[in-house]
């Protein structure tokens, strides 16, 4: 019999296939003295032999399919195996304590660990603490003889099913056959998510017990629509869902006609619909599904991926290959959002107790001006191969918009003074993510060119729960009558000065948001690229007339769950 | 010459004493290998033993001068330094790698701090940690023969200058010898701040350099009015400030005669002054300071001091002190509001990344209930010994108070049909300190009997800024109108449904706040007993009529500066 599960449904479309556990197997062991102490000496060279030959194999798989980045990680990994001063510590330990070997080796690496953690102000020795955690574990599944699941070495049609997925474990994956993911914790924000969306891969996150209800080599029936997963199915479940995916990929085929379509309302209402970008690499996706702008280009990925700070040629460059490659339509550039979750190696931050709640994004930007101004340099130089506008992250108050703004003038006026070109038309708004920003809104709309409302951060905020915890993932609530009210309040500000609102946040392409926000009289709708031509479709199907009664209602509601049920008898 | 610092004004009153210096000295030392193993040895037993002789001073000064619980602590010192294993280890360590001791010990007890704090999910455990990490300290003193400070052993009058004051810290100050505290770090509503004006001792706070600037035994002058530092004034400059003190202790006096008088404005407007407390012990200070009732009665004090849950008749007991303790004055106690940065030994949490915006308060009272309506029955059954009000801290949706009052109502239902006895006008109320609940608090009112404003949080989350990480310590902005206007919609929305509005937070005895909250139509200010009759001179002092303009044009300013000019216009 079959076994179905519900989760939240995180990417859109349905998988069949095999089970691959991604999940850390049972490393636990006891503690013994041995009286054979060559014996465990012996066990520790195989068990570092063994590894050292596995990653080798992993590494090249990497490089294969992945590229030289993902591959680089376990040359690390590699390198510590073959460091002579780890062996010889845990040699020594078994002879001084005649340990067996999996304590040694446990007690040893801990110490590296914890040492490397401890290095507070050194954030590249801090990740080693995770390079020497991954390479314990693969030593300790050897010496255990228990298998450590590889992403990199699956090399069959699979479904993932891990606890979570983190960004190194995605990095690994091989698209050609990952077919879907599902995963026990996470909602529709959470990293595992917008990976899959991204590459459009249907996944169902939060399911809770999926990890210990599915076994290796199950089949799956992962349904990213719904939110359902099904174990085991039957012939008559395979036989429905392969006609779903049928009829979904039929509707797909449908959204592809609305490609080079203007996404207007059923009324005739003009929007822009956007997409959120990573990399200038992202561009053909977004191209591809008929993206009529960038609303977000997140420029982190030029601080991350690189060992030190980016210059202003570099960052040139990559601003320069985005605007250009959008032809003239507008592309919504993200000043650096470092800090909270994002670390930068060569940057080192301070340790926070709520890093969300701390030292990042703007606030870094004003503090330290050289790294600022440097990406204001290479945005400004970038703005005359096509139409750009720039927006700051994590603004809360007004004296801090001025004052990235001044520096922005500060930059552009000294530039052009040098005899550089800069585009006349680049437009300076700001994300709008924090509560006190929204309630100032009307202030703020003096100064700034636009707004872009950023909604995983000001649900985030407003609620008081971190959108990564979840033990308060019930306070994930997009559509509470409170957030709405925030939202409104943004765009209404925004028009009565003449300017646009936007939203970047995951809502802007949730088709349970869109009619309200299309009501409220949103102006730009910025979102994964995978979402845009379904969104094109229902926006073409509503008519802006008759969503002023739901706006109405739906801000005086009072619960989350009232919201949805009121766009539910619209019957879209 | 003497020197001037600039600080946060975090307590009133001025004071001048010589500087004890609450700070860590350099702990050092070079790694060396030594050929004199058991001279090594040796200089550890003589620090171990110096070490415990020493622990025991400071705790019979601690049990005499502060009493049992807090000199306990130290008996966890003593225990440690006691033990065979640690000192065997380290014994063991010199003789294996000829090692000098200060490199033994650190190594030995590394090894035992990290394992402690691998526990993460025994909390007894992992406080353990830090007990190991004191004794270090102790030790490591010994063996490089410099002075580690002990708050406890101050025996003469003074000031005391750290970096920061840790709760434990505080524990152990004898209140009869310290006379003000300055430090590097915080701001008003930090643990030293709040603790400072407990205890009614003049602080300066957030001076940042105050640990370098400072000598051992400089005299120091803390004006906690101004937020000022003299170190080692002129004679100028004490007579200045003994005159400037013998002013503020005539204000006192003048303060001290509204002990019994009605809180009202210069047009006939009474408000109610009420006090935050933390024990029933606080009580004293309160009728001292004339409060007219308690509109804050933390309950974590039940939860934090003990060695497991609180029994209901535990509960009730001190809940009932406070209710009769108060003559019929309104006692309004908050329900459990742990998480976020207290923690109980015995109550495991998830270990969180932002712990500010994760499982805590009435979230975890949902989730285990059982604690919850233990509480709420202690609650009900004391409601009949005076005046009882119940609220429930950081609801952020319509559904959470729903669900807290269904719970309230049930355990109410049961009381009464088991025969027992409880009050029928205890009002059930909220904290307003999540900005989604201040949006929908239209909503709230109807359920809600009352709202009282937590600003502290509300800060917090409304600027998305730690309140205890000096990084972003400049986004406490309390006067920024972005802040006003959800403090108005809160009572707006309060007084609409014929509700009353309090606040509770450290802004309700801001004297810059006072004008603009009464203004505003505040019911109810609860604050520090020490801020009661500072405060109720200045409401007498103000006409509300003329605050309208006041509050009109805070609410359309742009800056919490010139919200703070626009009070400064009003001379008062």
């Amino acid at each position: 019999m079959s076994n179905r599960l519900d989760g939240i449904a995180a990417s859109n479309g349905i998988a069949i296939a095999k089970a691959y556990m991604l999940v850390d197997p049972d490393l636990s062991f006891e503690r013994e003295n041995v009286s054979d102490v060559d014996h465990e000496i012996g066990r520790v060279h195989d068990s570092f032999s063994e590894s050292a030959k596995e990653l080798e194999v992993v590494k090249q798989r990497a490089l294969e399919t992945l590229g030289e980045e993902e591959a680089n990680v376990f040359d690390a990994h590699i390198t510590i195996l073959n460091d002579p001063e780890l062996l010889g510590a845990i040699e020594q330990k078994i002879k001084d304590e005649q340990l067996n070997a999996e304590s040694a080796v446990t007690d040893v690496t801990d110490m590296y660990i914890s040492m490397f953690e401890q290095m507070t102000d050194n954030a590249y020795m801090q990740e080693r603490a995770g390079d020497v955690r991954d390479v314990t574990k693969r030593v300790m599944s050897h010496l255990l003889g228990v298998k450590l699941p590889s992403p990199a070495l699956i090399d069959s049609k699979s479904i993932v099913v891990a606890h979570d997925l983190t960004p190194s474990d995605t990095a690994q994956l091989n698209r050609d056959y990952v077919k879907g993911f599902v995963t026990d914790i996470g909602g529709r924000t959470s990293h595992s998510a917008i990976m899959s969306r991204t590459l459009e891969i249907p996944a169902v996150v939060g399911i809770e017990h999926v990890t210990k209800d599915v076994q290796d080599g199950d089949t799956l029936i992962v349904d990213g629509i719904h939110g359902k997963v099904i174990i085991n199915p039957t012939d008559d479940e395979v036989s429905e869902y392969n006609q779903m995916a049928d009829q979904y990929a039929k509707e797909q085929a449908e959204w592809k006609l609305l490609k080079n379509a203007d996404t207007q309302s059923a009324d005739g209402r003009h929007v822009d619909i956007a997409a959120n970008i990573g990399t200038p690499d992202d561009l053909d996706g977004v191209i591809d599904n008929g993206g009529e702008a960038i609303g977000l280009f997140r420029s982190e990925f030029l601080y991350m991926n690189s060992a030190e700070l980016p210059t202003e040629d570099e960052q040139f460059e990559a601003y320069k290959k985005v605007v250009e490659g959008m032809d003239g339509h507008q592309v919504v550039i993200r000043t650096m959002d470092i800090g909270g979750d994002k670390h930068l190696p060569y940057l080192p931050l301070p340790e926070e107790m709520n890093p969300f709640l701390g030292y990042r994004a703007i606030r870094i930007s004003l503090d330290r001006q050289e790294i600022f101004r440097t990406q204001l340099r290479a945005l400004l130089r970038a703005s005359k191969f096509g139409k750009l506008a720039i927006m700051f992250p994590m603004i809360a108050t007004v004296d801090e918009f001025k004052e990235a703004r001044k520096i922005y003038d500060e930059e552009r006026s000294k530039l052009i003074d040098a005899g550089q070109s800069v585009a006349d038309n680049i437009e300076v708004g700001m994300m709008m993510e924090i509560p006190a920003a929204v309630l100032i809104a009307d202030k703020l709309a003096k100064y700034a060119d636009f707004f872009s409302i950023g909604t995983n951060d000001l649900i985030q905020y407003s609620f008081a729960a971190d959108r990564g915890n979840e033990h308060v993932s019930y306070l994930y609530q997009p559509y509470n009558p409170s957030l709405l009210r925030l939202i409104k309040q943004v765009i209404d500000s925004a028009h009565k000065e003449g300017k646009w609102a936007g939203m970047c946040g995951e809502m802007a392409g949730d088709q349970i948001a869109v009619p309200i926000l299309l009501g409220m009289g949103l102006d730009e709708f910025s979102m994964s690229a995978s979402s845009i031509l379904q969104t094109r479709s229902l926006i073409k199907r509503l008519d802006t007339n008759e969503l002023n009664s739901l706006v109405d209602s739906a801000l005086d509601a009072e619960t989350n769950e009232e919201v949805i049920e009121l766009v539910h008898q619209l019957n879209l």
